[in-house]
């Protein structure tokens, strides 16, 4: 599974306008950038009114797709919100590096925007795992700041934090299994999780020109009846 | 794996406006329905010009997602065309029925859509697999046929066709394992889909609350090399 960094800090602080510039720099330098933007409410937009998809959507298909040569679009009902590893483990398979907005209250590593030009205060509250922030004042003592400007630097620190092979991420460290079964995911423990990812490596072994130590997604269909015996 | 029908025909023959009914008659029935709508070409357009996740994908992130509590969505950069079927068993974990709109080349079943009013005229060539037409003229003698405004007619079609216990769909007998090793499709024969599927339902049993016969997803992320002996 990728590193996941939040981006996080109020409306009109630059979140949007810093990932403008901050993807085309990272991948300039070779790293696939995947982004998941948070609503923490329930508004929800994310198709051009009019198109069929958006049609197939109004007319209550509870997941529509989008499909051809040179992309994919999915957009899908949900009953409860989204965790951001869980997205990452489920679609983010082949990028580098996640960066989301939002998520303020995860335990995500966490940069933070702020700029003392822009409409409200910095968050009242302590944000917790913040590791930088990227600000004209230096709301944070203790941490690496950034100006807002400085993409190259930004960009460095995050490569240097999450992508090199000496980066304590964490995330690539343990064994990372996710499990749905029927679309609810089951809560393992580490030791189930390194049962789990041992058996489904070893299958994967003898299948030709598979990496064992690779992503692996393994998706089996409902059994119907009579493959029940 | 729910099972999945294809609608095809040229533009302008009601595919679209037959779906936006055809979707809530499914739906008021408890029949839970996903759609994919295919372009054969690369143009590819699904989120809302301005808004964030429009401008990070402007700015080249390679996913980008947006989550809420109520909706998720996902646009992705593709290499190459998606096979509806690994679609479906990836993406459309919890619906009854995928209803396509497209892949007219495809082995999967299908309904023809044609009015005499439209512009065009009916495909020249025999299209493989067709199971009924939809139209104001018996273009296809021999198989069943429904006039456009026939809804409860044709959702009566596909319940039988497609979800009833007797149904012989063929996608939910067999065991449907997809698999991907770092982004890139395991091509998988009937024996070694066997042998995963059960493997994989072994480990899952023993869990507790899991339905064995299930939906089964199992991401494993890769190993770093720490992890490697």
């Amino acid at each position: 599974m990728p590193p996941i960094v939040a981006l996080i800090g109020r409306p009109d602080h630059g979140k949007t306008t810093l990932l403008e510039k901050l993807v085309p720099e990272l991948h300039e330098r070779g790293v696939r950038v995947g982004t998941i933007k948070h609503h923490a409410h329930h508004g929800f937009a994310m198709d051009i009114p009019g198109k069929d998809t958006w049609r197939h959507r109004q007319a209550g298909a509870r997941i529509v797709a989008l499909a051809s040569p040179s992309g994919l679009g999915m957009i899908r009902t949900m009953e409860h919100d989204s965790d951001p590893r869980l997205l990452t483990a489920r679609y983010f398979t082949d990028v580098d590096l996640v960066i989301v907005e939002g998520y303020k209250t995860s335990d995500l590593a966490k940069i933070e925007v702020f700029r003392t030009a822009a409409r409200g205060t910095p968050p009242a509250e302590q944000a917790s795992h913040l590791i930088a922030t990227i600000s004209d004042a230096d709301i944070r003592p203790g941490l690496p700041r950034f100006p807002a400007d400085d993409i190259v630097g930004i960009a460095d620190f995050l490569i240097q934090t999450f992508l090199e092979p000496t980066a304590q991420g964490g995330e690539t460290k343990a064994a990372t299994v996710f499990l749905t079964v029927d679309g609810r995911e089951v809560p393992l423990n580490a030791f189930v999780s390194q049962c789990i990812d041992g058996t489904a490596r070893g299958l994967v072994s003898s299948l030709k020109g598979c990496d064992p130590a690779g992503e692996i997604v393994l998706s089996l269909g409902r059994r119907c009846r009579d493959h029940d015996r």
